[in-house]
């Protein structure tokens, strides 16, 4: 049973990691086995579709960063939490968005949607 | 077909619908049958469980008004909104919260999650 502040780090750690052993190790922790992911862009279904979607996303977008914004908020098996997308060495985002989750049992994440805020 | 903005619209009205047959009424357009709502102080399984977990917070909080303050905003089959809750005749909320919900093929709410937002 892994704590939901750990797992929502995690997640965010995920998108910054580009070595692919290392990201795919952060998913098997973060993710239930049947765990999704779907936002107005992008999906990825199961550990490797969203290792794939987030891979794809890292070469997309080269030298940005996913940062944890706001929360963990969560009750039951419920969380959200906001995050935003900045440039390396930058302090205006260029994306920011809210991601909502439900949790397995064991406190990885099953099913992820994000959404985008405005931003600039 | 119901398109998600008047769906949302009509979950906001049950909050504020206060006779039973005109609540129901609204609950059988507006959400699935197999819809379940769950935020950090009630939970509603069915439509008759939410009629009945509607009801409750009506009888506790009298004279309050449920309004969307934010939203809808959907994609694929997810939809988020804001919302706040005030007294009649006042301006500033005495609660407020956001909701995520899964929408089911034929545009009603099936799965509502609701959080709270801090308020004052």
């Amino acid at each position: 049973m892994t704590d939901i502040t750990t797992v929502v780090h995690n997640y965010i750690a995920m998108w910054n990691e580009t070595t692919p052993e290392d990201r795919r190790a952060i998913i098997a922790e973060t993710f239930a086995d049947d765990a999704s992911y779907l936002d107005p862009l992008q999906a990825g279904d199961g550990r490797a579709g969203i290792d794939a979607m987030v891979a794809a996303a890292q070469a997309q977008f080269p030298g940005l960063r996913f940062e944890l914004s706001d929360g963990p908020d969560n009750h039951h098996d419920r969380v959200r939490f906001a995050w935003r997308l900045v440039a390396d060495g930058g302090s205006e985002p260029v994306a920011a968005g809210v991601d909502f989750a439900t949790v397995a049992g064991d406190g990885r994440l099953r099913d992820v949607t994000g959404f985008l805020e405005p931003v600039g």
